[in-house]
């Protein structure tokens, strides 16, 4: 069949890239629409790239989506770092809307979608444009993502979501929260709710636009046939999913090769302490001088050989046990027996790495869900947060001889390994079966509840608590009235009764 | 591994049955606990049975478990019926508890049983004994069920079930209800909540008196690490689900054998017109005689050859095209391409054949949850639905000509069918997957959710929405008060200036 790929940039890139590789090797067509600049997107022997000119230069696309990772690492007031993200979150997403303008009034680009009669879109509906695209497209859909903010995921699979015991994005709540954490998982969503607005409005009225109708942006997401979801409840605390829903948490473990023979070469010459994985990420390109001395320091101070990825200015104290590269192999030197633990951000992909390979965790997270992937490790005991502008060299270290050394750790990281690894059909596979599922169907008509078709009030069935409450209510009423009558007439005859004997006593 | 199976009699007890010769080909032993008296379960190679004396005969367990079939053919007043169905209803439950009893106070059994050092308790928890049994020995427990009356299911699992778009057991709503049929969705289990009680509370006071302490029947079930329901989302309507819920409806599709030569003999002979499969099922052994004459006269009206499972008396009426027979192959007869249409109580069992094998059916439901599926058929047009008291002749023949002669069933039929067997995994791999994964991990505790430590009031967070109501009202307040004082002090100085003034100019 044929796939139209409308990917998101970044890491969600990287393992979609893996679901292509795999149907093409299954006789597939896999187009990708992405915009001429971008930054890990290139053409690729599975698939054809097709781009889109947008007005903004490399350059623009650099400073408005990787610039924003500086911030995370200056120290300053909750209240005006709080605003300065949300203006650089503002800037990212006034520069992808307009993008999704320019991609969506792109005639020429629109029509020769059209008549390529695709089979099936596959998107990351981060990406609220490519949602958008594929209902206008009336193309059955798979979304493939890791999770949507401001509930977004769970409004438009219409699946409840009750905050009682389940953590809201950004809370660093468990599943099992005491009183005051379930009033700030209530209070959380009612503070960002404006800012979720701000996010998806946009494209709602860019949709309305399009349909000449009104068009929520529920009704975009809702257009998805298949959900296929980067997490899994070995990562995720368990709660109520819909049938649409698949869990491929960990795909991208999928995606092995023998070590080069530099890292082999690391790997030999650590000898019985073996090595530390250390890496923030694609998105962090520079930490603060002061920042990489202090943790150049910490790990320096530990046995063990550290392969730092990072492309920054090398720290002027940096050890001999510490090795600095632009890129490493990530998956495949976790998955080195002599792999002892991994720093990492705490960003799904690499959590699942850790969980895949079995390796403890020094977490620091960043932004975006990454403090709350970090909690859900930290509660299962498979690793250790640091705050990573607060944390000295000292907490780094004794944090690394922790995961290092003390064995539970390593004990609770391979009991999630094994629960992780202990699955009918691997996340490649069954990703690739339902998106040719959904070609092979037409979409999946069978897996959409009919509460798409309700009103809020409707789904909360509040019109017949309603309607139910004044029923009894009038009963009441009546019998009230019916009692109160009948108690006058009693009354009356006695009264009647007592006046006529009165009379007859005076 | 070790499997202790406490298995429920009658057509539930024919699907376990695969699992355990697939557990048992798969080089696990399983036991079988069940009492002296029943119906299906006798010893066979593939598993040991153990069974334990109860105080009720054969004769007894006819009466009790299989009289209440000939309720259903009966015409009479709808309160009347129902108060006999909850009479014989109660009966059944009493031998049933009675028996458990019997079991859970049997020592020597439970020493056995506790001595025997079992991996997994798989047992379908329509039978509450087997799973405070379960719960007693502290094995991890997999489920293997249809449904459990009073939402006894949805509650055990914490799952949300919204009266708004799911219709409740009996009902015969689709998912698409008017206003009024959610009212009466909603008022429903309102009305059966006493029976269910009655049906229930024996357990939790059993499993309260074995404890030592409080026990109700939502902790019983959530004792469970994996539910296995035997339905889908060709099936049933698509609806929230539990990570620990997994959906192998049609497992009892997957038990293929080569037709015997007498049916062989019966297909060929029927010519070009092919055959009819008609069976209400292992519970249903005689229909009464004027109905049975009824059914046999629109039988006989069409060219199809009838194969007729009833252990009944011979109607005199019976046509050449149909044969009575004891007992049918019937999932391989349905296989056959020559079978035109399947007659049947729309038990879970038969519709899954009828899907798997893409056959249109004519639906007579009589008791239990065969009347939600014959609507359910009947909305995704795979057959028309009669009822069994008010049908006359002529009602069945043109129901059968319709769904035989009219494409759409069969095409509605097949494309459930395709859908239906349109899956990653195999429903009988996919139930040993999950048996086997709860003896190597001793349980699923990943999957279970939080919501299982809250009350009902912090499950739906009454207690934080009244705490911040509280705060809205109490601030609310001061705010008033506040304007009020100042509002008056404003008035206070504004009344003496003009006093003063008026003072002045008198």
């Amino acid at each position: 069949g044929k796939v139209l790929v409308v990917p998101i940039d970044g890491s969600h890139w990287l393992s979609m890239r893996e679901v292509l590789r795999e149907l093409h090797a299954r006789g597939h067509q896999a187009v990708v629409l992405t915009p001429e600049v971008n930054m890990h997107i290139k053409e690729e022997n599975f698939f054809t790239l097709t781009t889109y000119a947008i007005s903004w230069t490399q350059d623009e696309f650099d400073r408005h989506v990787l610039g924003h990772t500086q911030l995370y690492f200056e120290t300053e007031h909750f209240l005006k770092k709080f605003f300065r993200s949300m203006a650089m979150l503002n800037n990212m997403s006034l520069v992808y809307h307009r993008s999704c303008v320019e991609l969506l009034h792109n005639e020429a680009l629109i029509r020769h979608l059209n008549a390529t009669s695709f089979d099936v879109v596959l998107t990351d509906p981060v990406n609220l444009c490519a949602a958008v695209l594929a209902k206008y497209l009336s193309i059955p859909t798979v979304f493939f993502l890791r999770n949507i903010p401001c509930d977004l995921d769970f409004k438009g699979t219409q699946c409840p979501n009750p905050s009682s015991y389940i953590p809201r994005l950004l809370t660093t709540n468990s599943d099992h929260m005491t009183f005051m954490q379930r009033v700030k998982n209530m209070l959380y969503p009612l503070a960002l709710s404006y800012i979720c607005h701000a996010f998806s409005a946009p494209y709602a009225s860019l949709a309305s636009e399009l349909f000449q109708r009104e068009v929520s942006v529920v009704d975009i997401l809702s257009h998805a046939s298949v959900w296929l979801f980067r997490g899994d409840f070995v990562m995720d605390y368990p709660r109520p999913i819909m049938p649409n829903m698949v869990f491929i948490g960990g795909i991208n473990c999928a995606n092995r090769k023998p070590l080069s023979q530099e890292f082999e070469a690391y790997i030999n010459a650590s000898g019985e302490h073996g090595i530390v994985v250390f890496s923030l990420g694609s998105m962090v390109s520079e930490i603060p001088e002061k920042k990489a001395m202090a943790i150049a320091d910490a790990l320096g101070k530990i046995p063990q050989t550290v392969l730092w990825r990072y492309t920054g200015t090398r720290p002027s104290n940096l050890a001999n046990n510490t090795i600095l590269v632009k890129w490493l192999p990530q998956n495949d030197l976790l998955g080195h027996p002599m792999t002892r633990a991994f720093i990492t951000h705490a960003g799904s992909h690499g959590v699942y790495e850790s969980i895949c390979n079995g390796v403890p965790m020094v977490m620091m997270p960043l932004f975006g869900d990454q403090m709350d992937n970090a909690k859900r490790m930290e509660t299962k005991g498979a690793g250790v947060t640091l705050n990573v502008l607060e944390m000295t060299s000292e907490d780094l270290e004794n944090a690394l001889k922790a995961v290092i050394n003390d064995k539970s750790y390593k004990e609770n990281i391979m009991r999630l390994s094994s629960l992780h690894k202990d699955r009918p059909v691997e996340p490649l596979d069954l990703a690739v079966f339902w998106v040719e599922f959904v070609m092979r169907h037409k979409g999946a008509p069978h897996l959409r509840p009919a509460a798409h078709d309700l009103t809020w009030y409707q789904y909360h069935s509040l019109d017949v608590i309603g309607f139910l409450l004044a029923v009894v209510l009038t009963v009441a009423f009546i019998t009230f009235k019916c009692c109160a009558y009948g108690y006058r007439k009693c009354l009356g005859k006695k009264g009647r009764v007592k006046k006529a004997h009165k009379s007859k006593t005076h």
